[in-house]
């Protein structure tokens, strides 16, 4: 098991995004019996906001993780190794209420420091996450060419900003 | 004049939120008439959202720059030199209802390649933003620190999601 170093939430975003953009990341949520989640997400948005750290994530009310972020109040965001790709592309396709992914997939659940939702050992680089705040995808408020191509059945996106609490890195 | 080079958005992320963070970028918008606009933003995320490089900018609906945007629908952010710190204190403190801040604080406007508003020749990195869409900071779904802490006049603010058109970078 490598060791995770904690790094300043900007040192490698860049990195980050690019994997979020070609494979994408995995959204870690917990629920009530500590039985953990992952969900496969390609957007999301990092920054500052009201002077915190802030990692945005998107997802459907539709989602399994929207009930499990309702109920804790946190979730982690883990990037994945190139190897990780059918674990990913597994995670965008399964529901966790029909699945559980970690067994599943053979993924580990690494305690997180602050927060509930565990990270997940084998990703290169997990941010723990606090919800402070969250709004919505408005449809009259949404460019048409997205309105068509992302929202055909509705099922608007609840954007969670989530204060980045600490961000781990270890080189496997 | 030194050369402005495309770059891609997620280049020079680290070097951007540092300098957000620690003195603030440079948030341009443009009136009907082609007069051009600063406002100091300290707050702000980049990252996909809908498959598109997207900007998030927070503006409160008092400030000059919301009207501007809301007509134009794009901005651009501009990340400022260290010798621009006193322009940068200035353009968080004066309003664009008062003050033509480009003359008097010397800026020099380029026109952007593919919306309204123009980029800061003196600053290092610029991104060009297309509004796709907006949404609100939303006094109940806030955590109640950042409520009393951000908000005791309410103003709450607008997050604009621009769609990162263009990443410009010169080295001053």
């Amino acid at each position: 098991m490598a060791e995770k170093i904690e790094i300043g939430y900007t040192d490698r975003l860049k990195e980050a995004f690019e994997v979020m953009g070609k494979m994408g990341l995995l959204l870690v949520s917990v629920d009530a019996n500590g039985k953990p989640n992952a969900m496969t997400i390609g957007w999301g948005t990092v920054g500052i906001i009201w002077g915190k750290p802030i990692f945005t994530v998107l997802v459907r009310p539709s989602r399994y993780t929207h009930n499990l972020i309702e109920q804790t109040r946190d979730f982690t965001v883990n990037v994945p190794t190139p190897e990780m790709a059918d674990i990913v592309a597994f995670c965008g396709s399964a529901s966790g209420r029909d699945h559980d992914k970690f067994k599943e997939k053979g993924l580990i659940a690494v305690p997180s420091k602050k927060i509930k939702s565990p990270i997940i050992e084998q990703c290169t680089i997990n941010y723990e996450c606090k919800v402070v705040h969250k709004n919505d995808v408005i449809k009259e408020k949404l460019d048409g060419a997205i309105l068509s191509s992302a929202y055909r059945s509705g099922d608007f996106h609840t954007i969670y900003y989530g204060e980045i609490l600490g961000v781990y890195y270890s080189n496997k």
